[in-house]
């Protein structure tokens, strides 16, 4: 099973195929070049380079819009800081039962909101529906001061179901949001994915339905650590930098950073990363379909397939070297992620074997 | 003026001479290619990878004790989460009035530790007194719940003024601390340059001296982006995973953080580096010293210099092509700052300069 | 309709009979009469008055064992200073959807705790339910430091839904908390209420059944305002003092309170005047058991009484003069509270009126 | 020694003479009568009430100026949220060294707003110095997101020294102020005493000077429990309620605290009260002019006496029955403070034993 996959890197050295996380594969060759570039001149500190003054242009052109861009390097901070830009410490935040900010950031959303309250909402599939989002608004707001203002809709796009939201769904959950006069943030921790998937430009997909901050992420898909709050209304960029500084997210050399997101808008690079991860997880997708045992869970539309598997095939699936994550909270229910360097052998290796133990 | 300096990087392309950070030299190359191998292999995400995992024990061989480290990207953060742990949001850190934490970070350790107070001190040379941390506490106390807490001393080490703590003076200051049963911490975002200066283990000058927490540094001295919180006393090291995470600094690609540490101290590549710009302060500082126009302001022990400079010399150098900060809130004191890439050439044609300017 | 009540207050000056809210209804002459002795001497501030000192004594006796006790004005002050004694900024509370803590305080445990999740449970009649609660704990931790920690349950006795949990059941739910080691806190608004309905000792119902810290109201059940943190567990009681300063809640003339939360258990007056309240209520439930139009949406356990009424019946009391909530986010649920001053004669009219409008 | 003072209360127990803080006298029979008149009515809970509704005509007469008020419990928690108001996260506050909210109130300024910092200021008498403060201020900014925003000025009337702002010296500092456009607080724990010396408007002293907030007290100069936000420049009321609500301060019977403030600046009482502690504050500082020993460190402008005493002379005074608080942190300053209780028999008495002791 070769994975002849980067020229710096990726030696095999496992039977192993990881399904696991694309937090877990190699950074992209492009990626890694980009950060060496970024090495070979003195540069000014805390963001004041020239390759972090550059993003500006660069994604407003991506975008088609005048934005503010703030990189840093987790995807958490880039939620977070965001959140708090929205969320005062006595508001609240919409978001679903299942996004990221809400089980998997260690309460870092209301620790930068200073208190702020998530609402979880349930949702098909991981997606918040704008009729559901529409009427529980419409309840807040009988007790006054006894409770928190609804402050912000958080969304994720792909979802982590591994789901993606179409322009218009976006722009219908902004028209219920817009009930309370709520700003609309997205977490794009795969926002890649989505756009990959959509086809649509990243325009259509955020301001012009109604997104007005993005986290923008770099990481999952191919960076070696990079991520950037893009703001679309400039009304929530007032003191972001204070607030990322007191984070200790002010990067001393945000050079690095900054080259990477510069690097992975040029030329298409970050939507060819992401076809490769999106068109293994549709190949796993298509593959388990034709399979008796194992049951999708959610509709496939990014690079994560969440699939419900026996525990005798699931064992045998382990045991023949595959690693992916049950699901937290399940028994039977898994997620297998692609990368980048997922390969088609890979996907095969799978399935077949897949199909094996189904029989 | 050449500056040859490395294999990757740094090609001339300015005249400009750059003393002004150590955060704006180009990283070292051994700190790169750590970083390039370390994208290799699939790893396991968030810190589970097996470069971070190997910290654990090739630092407690260094420090010649157990401990436990959390690396992560900025100092920012390791000096706040570590005072988080220390000081409850009642409570207090007594730290120098010109430290980091009190004048650069907007008010992290504030942030961090949900809202408490950093008690000022004065003392000569940027470095806390312990006759005078042990006078302004045994003032504390007096009015019961009504003022906060004293919960932690913070020092720098090296020092925001360029000097060094002896272990002498780090344990008076702790003896100091231990009459309220406050723990020491240290922010060593130039620890390297003040354990190369003393010549003492690392051991010697934090744990031996009563250090706690120390914030061990490695981007200023040439890393990309490589900080750890070493925690010598366990009791601070209680659920700090979970305020890392809660903050956005558990990397999801750890291994690019940990891999560049495992590196930095590895045949003594820290102390080689800090070195080279040791040197070169120490080669500046007793250039001025032969000066009659410029004067020190502080003993040059790190990689700092502190110089009072007419403005007619400053100008001078500026033209010249000199780069290096006047210090914020002063009209005549300038900071250099040297790094492991200046070289002797850089500082001779500084000394020339200034040799000229004040005749 | 005469309401005679009281020395000092009360001359009625309205048709209208008042079910809205206990706290609306004037405070016991009693309390008021402590209040005002407590104003015969110059007394020491901030809680080292003599009235303050004496609570201790007083409390233990009545709780049957050592305690201690932090007097305040208001009872989300008492929930909140409680629970962040047991939540650390990245911990969680388990609690009722229903409850205070979650839907009425303005995401104050959320501020107290620097940032803690409430974690929202159903649950029949307002009460958790112990079985769910072990089931939800167990599912937590998969996550490691990505999740917030599990850190305390709270319920409120008598609950939000005007019902009680038994001894038995408050065990049950300490049970179900200690397979994550978590302490419990009662949020005991209207704890009088509950103990005059299981009469049971005050200890049976709480520490005795796992209680660590009680928030003790008095204010509801004819205080001016009086409320307390009670701490049982004194693990929980470490630096209270500090954590209520710096929240304001440290009232420079304490005695003003204390005075009241004296005279308030002093020979059984709490538990008369809850008498008071809950016999009206049962009053009401009886009542509206034989009136075909009203439904009981929960069992009348205290002093509140949740009825769904049709809109004709509804407009019809009001127009009559009567006056309760309908309860937020519903269209035909109300609630009824009785208080201390509520008369026979009150209740007699309104299940009059009512059953005149049920034909 | 007969200190008949009023009707409910004060029975002279003590040989005693109190001059330890005007929080430890009883409060004035007219507030005690206030707020028992309160209680003759059912009212709306949570500052619906009636006497809560009253009170913006009430202030605004009396300011003279559109405004809204918003009553509370302490004086800690009237500024802490006033300045949250003020003072992002990220922010900092100006205040006097020797302030309330910088030395007595547990860090509740940098709780209330999320992390924000107090920058403490040296200033004779307890006075910020107008230029002080421009000059601090004109040196911020150079460190751009690195260092906190100056975000508010705090001033104390009368001050922490018992002395008094003039209008004049209010407007100086208003002007510095707004060279970063900040906003001004005055914290009025002893507001009314400097009104009464100032023989100002109450309006001329504050918005008409600058001053956007107020911290309006009436606890120590002769209520129970009583304390008022008062807010000229509207922009700092926006959400403020929910600010007072999460803190626990928006208490559930209101009432007692509006009718105590309602009464307070009717008919001039507040004045009268302070005039009877101001005077007594006068006589005192009159006779220790004409005493050897004795050494007053701070004009006497309001209610507070701080005198140089030598210890066997403050032994003499202590053992004949007067109680005054040493300063803390010093070893012969000490604090006199007259109360609306305090009569000319005991300042009297005090001046002929410290005569006494003199000789």
């Amino acid at each position: 099973m070769m994975r002849a996959y980067c020229r710096y890197h990726w030696i095999p050295t496992l039977a192993a195929i990881n399904f696991r996380s694309d937090n877990e594969s190699p950074a992209a060759p492009e990626m890694i070049e980009a950060l060496v570039r970024a090495n070979e001149s003195y540069e000014f500190a805390y963001g004041d380079d020239g390759y972090s003054a550059a993003l500006t242009k660069k994604f407003s052109d991506l975008f088609e819009t005048d934005l503010v861009v703030f990189p840093l390097a987790t995807g958490t901070a880039a939620n977070s800081i965001a959140l708090a830009q929205m969320c005062p410490p006595y508001g609240s935040i919409y978001c679903h039962a299942h996004s990221h900010i809400n089980t998997d950031e260690c309460g870092a959303p209301e620790f930068y909101s200073a208190g702020g309250k998530l609402v979880a909402m349930q949702g098909e599939h991981g997606k918040l529906d704008a009729a559901d989002l529409s009427n529980l608004l419409s309840k807040t707001g009988e007790l006054g001061d006894h409770e928190v203002l609804p402050s912000a809709v958080s969304i994720s796009q792909a979802t982590e179901s591994g789901t993606v939201y179409t322009p218009a769904e976006v722009a219908s959950l902004k028209t219920a949001a817009l009930t309370r006069e709520l700003p609309l943030h997205m977490d794009g921790a795969r926002f890649a994915n989505a756009v990959q998937t959509l086809g649509c430009s990243p325009s259509e997909i955020t301001w012009k339905s109604g997104v007005d901050v993005l986290s923008f992420g770099a990481t999952k898909n191919g960076g070696v650590m990079a991520e950037a709050i893009i703001v679309f209304n400039q009304d929530y960029a007032i003191q972001l930098g204070r607030r990322r500084k007191r984070a200790g997210h002010l990067l001393s050399k945000m050079r690095f950073v900054s080259a990477q997101l510069a690097r992975y808008i040029e030329d298409g690079l970050w939507l060819d990363l992401a076809k490769k991860a999106n068109d293994a997880a549709q190949r796993v997708s298509d593959g388990i379909k034709n399979l008796d045992g194992l049951t999708l869970e959610h509709p496939v539309q990014a690079n994560e397939v969440f699939v419900r598997i026996p525990d005798a095939i699931a064992d045998g699936l382990y045991k023949a070297g595959f690693e992916f994550h049950r699901w937290p909270g399940t028994t039977d229910l898994y997620r297998l992620v692609m990368s980048h360097c997922t390969t088609t052998d890979e996907v095969d290796a799978f399935l077949q074997k897949a199909g094996d133990l189904c029989e």
